[in-house]
């Protein structure tokens, strides 16, 4: 009993507390409650596999997306040996990042998205545009990380090759339904496969390194054809940083721990920090070796074997169980960087929703307390996404990364924003935002300077990105965005003016309705309208029956049968020569309603014959379904369909 | 004002005489009145237009089909000397039929149709039997002519072939768009042609015969190859039975007009039976014609030109403009004859209506007078039907014809039973049925008997089809009428117990409705609600607002409002922990409906927010939908929606 003072009127009920049992029930387990859910928070070890993977899987592609980008421009295989620096100066730009976000988790321990940092600081326009960059990047985190994933497997296996955008789109949806359980069991479910990940790719590098050091790594034996026909180029400074986007792609999903603070334990913010340094270093390390010795053992970038396929091969010797447990792993964390997106486009859409910029179902939590519409949503458009692009990584590539970018820059700068308030405040003063709450802060300059610079350093990456990839398919991203901010604004603007509408400011003299005009249907007189005359004459005196004739003999029918049954009710026949029945009916009533008092209201009674078969309708008029649409959009009718079941 | 004594309760309007305009206006032409029915007839120059063209249009495929069976058997060419004897059978047994029609034909001035005089003499079973086998058979009209129009073009045409669905496929719906404008304007359009073919043809016959005897007619120039591969027979009884089942589509459409009699000036029956006196001459002329010339010419049945084509360019010369006119008209009645089936399909169609053994909406006839509902659904068939077998003739041909000898047996059956009731009547009695008035006749036992010998001979043309076609194509037909048979009895039965079920026979101690109890749905207290409170309150004193609570605070809030607002009226707050909308308020309705009294009514009001924009309805719960679905079923409880429009 949470309502403490019950009125007189008030009553308050409880529902049964044992839900009904369903398919659904046994597809994505029991429902929850909603007092469930502050239990349903997760530890640093689970946190890192939920949040982490997205970053981590990143590996999987990032290195090979380099390469990919110098042999398609032709430069010749010597170019590879730029994959080296050019890897240093994306983990650098990590660095950067991550600091930055240090920053962000700890002012902001109610969840640091870019959304929230933006609109606190930057208003409503950029925290959209935030938005908007963020979602489109996580349904593209869906379906590069799953194509790369397929990628690996096919490396392995050569011959499901033509199966790979139905594979796809199958662990799509399992993912999704995984989610569609709740967060916690989807934890733990992907907590093993990541750590094992972990010490899989560490075993690979090192070993690689030894060997490498000892002299006896040598080259990929067959490696695979590269597989673009391209015109002989050179290396110019255009190239290299068109690579340098490619590989930016390391950096998406950096940001999901931000995102994810409300998921951690307490103290929440502590515990996500250090769940960001760990991710920061695991990344940079693996990121780092397998760049060096994909360069090392001249790996050849192809969509028929991944890089890491080489690398394993060539680092553990042969095809045998260590390769094959490297690149299963790597093929799973790929579906698990999924999961990320699982885990924040849903939670990011609730928070667009919240605020009305988005359809407030995103808002409702399922029987599971998870987020079910904005899931759904994710699972459809990323498996559309992957069909449209056949599962290729490479084609899929410049879409990515540009939206992570952008937020980047909007989030670092929201916060740089916010440092510079805090030091201007009074000691004692504080700023209440709906995100956090702004109190002086002593090294305010030293903190507005780092995000200041992580906000300059990312919007030259997005830049960069956008110049040198806008033909590859950029350009649709930067046309996409804009337009989901306006269809944003436009939603937001129709609750807005809904709500307005609806407010009881300003609502005192309301005039009370003072007549209740009743109109009932009659297409024959049989038990079904005696019934719904027994309906309406218990909505009020006034009732008129209608009968509309298209054919004399009936309509005498009509009519005598109602002087014996009709109870002395008033029966207005309207001759219809065209045969027509709904523009009668409305004709009448457009009439009635011109000569209408104000506040009175009219109320049409439809006789609905309920058949025991859903088929046996297709044997009757729809004429209540009809006469609905055509009377919606007046005002002060409605319509009363009185079921009549046999 | 056809209600002379309108008793004091009872009010007669007149709905406006200028029907609105609208898109469909411009398509099908204006509305007409009810009024107008009786001058929708026409004179037997236009009738042997509508009603003939079906049977005169199978000239041009009949005699292709015979010689398609005899080729396709591989008897060789030789085997063509038998399409002379076969054709002379089939006219022997036009002849019989058309004797017997006849007499239904005058003893049935109301419409004589298998359907109607099966049903009058031989009970419901035979009646829809033949019914079903007569639909069947009007779609496959359909199918046949205009794949059969299409192959006359492509003869003359070869570079069209690719196109071939998909121009039959634009001319059914054309044709249906003709329909649906109405007999009498489709009578006028069809006239001209239809005449213009039967001229087109006698001079091709008469030519060829003339060319014949003075010995100049030779043989086809570069006949076309024979495309079937064949293995060598032999010519045996059975290919004979089997080439003369091919040809019996020459019958059909024979008993157009005795269905369509009503269609025709007064006195109908007269002028019904002269115009089926000279569609039979023709037909007979023409068919045997053919058939003679082109054994003399040594025609080749193939699906790349039609016998028609070379038996036109052999006669007249090569392909100069006599050809192309002909093979023009030969194209253009076939497409009349599919017109035929327009004319009867729908007339049929609406007498199982009206009978109650198809959906009644067949027996509406739309804004053209035309029953528009059966027009449409013959035109989609067909198209599906066409699309199937690819608009090849020798592949549909095996599907038609057995339902109109079916159809034949019955007709014919129930006349012979006819005349044996009128045998045995006295002079003055009479049998009323629904079709036609039976009394004493002179001559009826000659009368039964050429009714008697069509029966049998029809009966036995039925069997050799459904022998020798059973395995290409007739299985379907033997499969699909038993089908549809059971589910007009299924209609029927349908509209049977409804009928008994809503009867007010034995109905007379009816308890009135006591009560109205009103609950009015609230999800938040806001001028919508309000207003559904307004009009909650004029159905009754006894009004609950129910309010689904899955947020504490929200709720609280309701209460709050609720106490300023909500006019004294209990308010009952259902909590929610599992977030679910729907089933606790259709939790608690059942509990209100358990100790609810005999005839007490409940009515759910929910106040349904109407946006100015479709989509904006995806920005909101569509609950009251929901909640319709959930409580259709549940006998006394109504469901109204009040609409407020913002």
């Amino acid at each position: 009993m949470y309502i403490d003072n019950v009125s007189s009127t008030t009553i308050l009920e409880k529902t049964d507390p044992n839900p009904p049992k369903s398919w659904r029930q046994w597809l994505i387990g029991r429902p929850l409650q909603t007092a469930d859910a502050p239990h349903q928070t997760i530890s640093k070890t689970i946190g890192l596999a939920v949040f982490a993977s997205d970053a981590l899987s990143s590996t999987g592609y990032a290195t090979q997306e380099i390469m990919m980008t110098l042999a398609l421009a032709g430069a010749g295989m010597g170019a590879m040996s730029y994959v080296g620096p050019i890897s240093i100066a994306i983990i650098l730009l990590m660095v950067i990042v991550s600091i930055s976000y240090q920053q962000t988790i700890h002012a902001y321990p109610g969840g640091g998205g870019a959304y929230i940092v933006a609109r606190d600081n930057l208003g409503e326009l950029p925290a959209q545009t935030a938005g908007a960059a963020l979602l489109t990047d996580y349904i593209l985190t869906v379906a590069v990380s799953i194509s790369s994933g397929v990628a690996q497997i096919i490396s392995a296996f050569p011959l499901l090759e033509p199966y790979k955008v139905i594979m796809a789109v199958v662990m799509v949806l399992m993912i999704m339904l995984i989610n569609l359980r709740g967060v916690k069991e989807s934890g733990r479910v992907f907590a093993i496969p990541t750590y094992f990940f972990v010490v899989c790719m560490f075993i690979t590098v090192i070993v690689g390194l030894v060997r490498y050091f000892t002299g006896s790594l040598g080259t990929v034996v067959n490696p695979p054809e590269f597989d673009f026909a391209t015109t002989m180029g050179s290396v110019t400074p255009f190239l290299l940083l068109h690579a340098f986007a490619s590989g930016t792609s390391a950096l998406t999903g950096i940001e999901a721990i931000s995102n994810g603070i409300t998921a951690f334990r307490e103290p929440r913010s502590k515990n996500a920090g250090i769940t960001l340094v760990w991710m920061s270093a695991i990344l940079g390390t693996l990121f780092l070796g397998i760049s060096f010795l994909a360069g090392t053992i001249a790996a050849v970038p192809s969509e028929s074997e991944t890089i890491i396929s080489q690398l394993a091969r060539t680092a553990l010797g042969g095809q045998g169980l260590p390769y094959l447990l490297t690149i299963g792993a790597t093929a799973v964390i790929l579906l698990m960087a999924a999961n990320t997106a699982f885990a924040d486009f849903p939670r990011l859409g609730a928070l667009h929703a919240g605020d009305g910029f988005l359809p407030r179902q995103l808002t409702f939590r399922g029987s599971r307390l998870v987020y079910s519409w904005g899931i759904a949503a994710l699972g459809i458009i990323a498996s559309l996404l992957i069909i449209v692009f056949q599962a290729s990584v490479t084609r899929l590539i410049p879409l990515y990364a540009i939206g992570v970018f952008l937020s980047f820059t909007l989030s670092q700068t929201g916060m740089a924003r916010r440092w510079w308030k805090s030091g201007h405040l009074k000691i004692d003063e504080k700023i209440v935002e709906p995100g956090s709450t702004i109190v002086h802060e002593r090294h305010w300059m030293v903190k507005m300077m780092i995000n200041g610079f992580g906000a300059v350093c990312t919007f030259i990456v997005m830049l960069v990105f956008a110049v040198t990839k806008f033909l590859d398919g950029a350009w649709i991203i930067i046309l996409l965005v804009p337009v989901m901010v306006s269809v944003f604004f436009t939603i937001h603007h129709h609750y807005k003016s809904l709500a307005q509408k609806l407010s009881l400011e300003n609502y005192s003299s309301r005039p009370s309705t003072v007549r209740n005009r009743v109109i009932l249907l009659v297409s024959g007189v049989h038990r079904g309208t005696l019934n719904a005359l027994d309906y309406a004459r218990t909505l009020g005196p006034d009732v008129t029956a209608l009968h509309v004739s298209v054919d004399h003999i009936e309509a005498e029918k009509v009519r005598d049968k109602w002087n014996t049954y009709g109870e002395g009710v008033r029966l207005v026949i309207l001759d219809s020569p065209y045969r027509l029945l709904v523009e009668p009916v409305l004709g009448y009533i457009e009439k009635i309603n011109a000569i209408r008092q104000p506040n009175e209201m009219m109320t049409i009674v439809v006789p609905q014959f309920i058949p025991s078969h859903w088929w046996e309708n297709l044997l009757h008029n729809q004429t209540a379904l009809i006469l609905r649409f055509a009377l919606l959009f007046k005002p002060n009718i409605v319509i009363v369909e009185v079921p009549y079941q046999v």
